[in-house]
């Protein structure tokens, strides 16, 4: 395989959505790879995974990260191959974990590459138990939920890959687990595959009488991922002191700017917030980059022992990525979303 | 002056307000004073401190404290002189801080008493800046802002009792402290009496870009003890990693429960505090016990040496609480008011 006869697909932003994203909103281009330069590798993309918050980096509403541009390769974590090297630290067939983006080949000067060890453990779980969103989960409920041992630990989208990790550590601390999902299977696999202690289902009709059946002693920590609806249900069941850490509202991120037109449920949730002296916490993973060592190993150790189980839910082929994305975004997906760009 | 001849003047609940509180929800009733038993003290109030917490009292909607049930004297903090003790800690004459709620005479058996010295400073202050109000910007603002030298914190009602002392503490260790007030005599002694770097009035109508001017880099601690639409204005100026302490929501404790009709602001708050790992946090000063002996050692050293100023509000005689109670609900007080309910 010599690279003049390689094709970089690129999946590029296209137009930046209102509401949710379309495929109209990426696009496609096919361009020469290069050659690395001295100092550079060449990366050929293995999986690419697909996370809610691109849909905020598709947008230009102020965040914590800046907004790819039109036109720009879309963002996003990658594990690849090293397929040629002229960078010293790394060797043709080294796998690495890299954030190359939508794309099938990337040039990488070595910045911020992981190398992974494919004997430890399967490589594309650094997309998401052993990577980010795994991270994501342990950063946020150890730093800002703190659980301690009998309290209740409520997470949605447990099925996924935030939120799967969440309540299986809260149970390894000693907490209950009470997860929310959609529908009948997700609701199943986080009670008898992931082992929560109760699980309440957000689109039966009686959700709220279900979570708090699931919660008799109330919510010591609810762990924010979704937003919307579930918020409704979750925040009469808080208990005083419950912590609140945020990490993403996937149910808010197609909203348009006129779709919450009231009641204003701002001041009833402050009024929350000082009555029963409620700590809410927006966070970001890299804010706790410190810790990433404790996660790693003990993350590792969990899996071993099986304590810490993971789906991951595959889709083949780097095409079929924005369609996949648009999915995630309504929950189709069942655990973590990751696209198989090139056979491992 | 013998018990016989005293008269206790209650002021009880007469019913719960919807909305503002009306002179009718309150009732006087006068009664025999008695005779301490043993291990009582009898205590003549000489002034009652009105805070805005007692609007919560009057309700009946959860909280973190029980209400004031109807036909039972108001609760308050108060400043009392033992006029007879049967109980060897106290002496008649001993001037103490007690929990007597709104009325002329109160028998104790000496439970959550707290003498206090008249040399020190004046006895009123102890339901001011060197009591609840005054504990209640020292802990939050320290424990839960945490102000960093050279940033910005804004404070609301910053004439009054735990807004004044808030951004004083703030200027004490290195922040700017930029005030909220309503009106032109309430800004103009923020900023020259009490040494706040600026002043925002959230009664004109160019507010928002008034308190905008006064914080050219942003937010860093919000101290809320207000709520409102002062908050709409504070919301698109807090920086990353900004702090909330939540002690007090007083724009909103008279709404009913169709006051708030839309647009819903809970999502774009919720968005607000992930995009910008923002920390809300409500709290009673009690929470913080432990570092009340810390707050009167230092609160008095920073009134002896004129780094900390305060105003009291004095109103003349306790039927007249009710009536003051109303206004100051309404903001119409000026500084901490404190009814003088008998000559000290």
């Amino acid at each position: 395989m010599t690279t003049s006869t390689l094709i970089n697909r690129r999946i590029v932003l296209a137009s930046r959505p209102v509401g949710a994203p379309s495929p109209d909103d990426f696009r496609f281009e096919d361009g020469p790879v290069s050659e690395p330069s001295d100092g550079e590798l060449l990366l050929q993309i293995l999986y690419l995974s697909l996370d809610p918050y691109m849909r905020g980096r598709m947008s230009d509403a102020r965040s914590y990260a800046k907004p790819v541009a039109i036109g720009d390769v879309m963002e996003g974590g990658t594990v690849a191959r090293v397929i040629r090297s002229r960078h010293p630290g790394y060797r043709e067939g080294d796998i690495v974990l890299s954030h190359s983006g939508w794309q099938s080949f990337a040039l990488s000067d070595g910045t911020g590459l992981r190398k992974l060890d494919a004997q430890a453990a399967p490589v594309s779980t650094a997309l998401g138990v052993l990577g980010m969103p795994g991270f994501t989960a342990y950063a946020g409920l150890l730093t800002i939920g703190q659980p301690k041992p009998g309290e209740t630990v409520v997470v949605a989208a447990a099925s996924g890959a935030v939120g799967s990790v969440v309540g299986q550590i809260a149970r390894i601390k000693g907490a209950r687990a009470v997860g929310i999902a959609g529908g009948a299977d997700k609701c199943a696999f986080v009670r008898d595959e992931l082992g929560f202690d109760a699980v309440a289902d957000h689109r039966a009709a009686d959700f709220a009488a279900q979570l708090a059946a699931a919660c008799p002693e109330g919510i010591d920590i609810y762990f924010e991922n979704v937003g919307g609806h579930v918020w409704d249900a979750v925040f009469p069941l808080l208990n005083d002191f419950a912590r609140i850490p945020v990490c993403g509202l996937i149910a808010q991120y197609n909203a348009g700017p006129d779709a919450y037109p009231g009641p204003d449920r701002l001041p009833s949730m402050m009024r929350g917030v000082l009555s029963r002296s409620l700590l809410i916490r927006g966070f970001i993973q890299r804010e706790f980059v410190d810790q990433r060592p404790a996660f790693y190993r003990e993350a590792a150790e969990w899996i071993a022992s099986g304590r810490l189980r993971y789906k991951e839910d595959f889709v083949d082929g780097l095409d079929r990525a924005p369609e996949a994305f648009i999915g995630l975004l309504e929950g189709r997906n069942f655990g973590k979303l990751v696209v198989r760009v090139a056979p491992e």
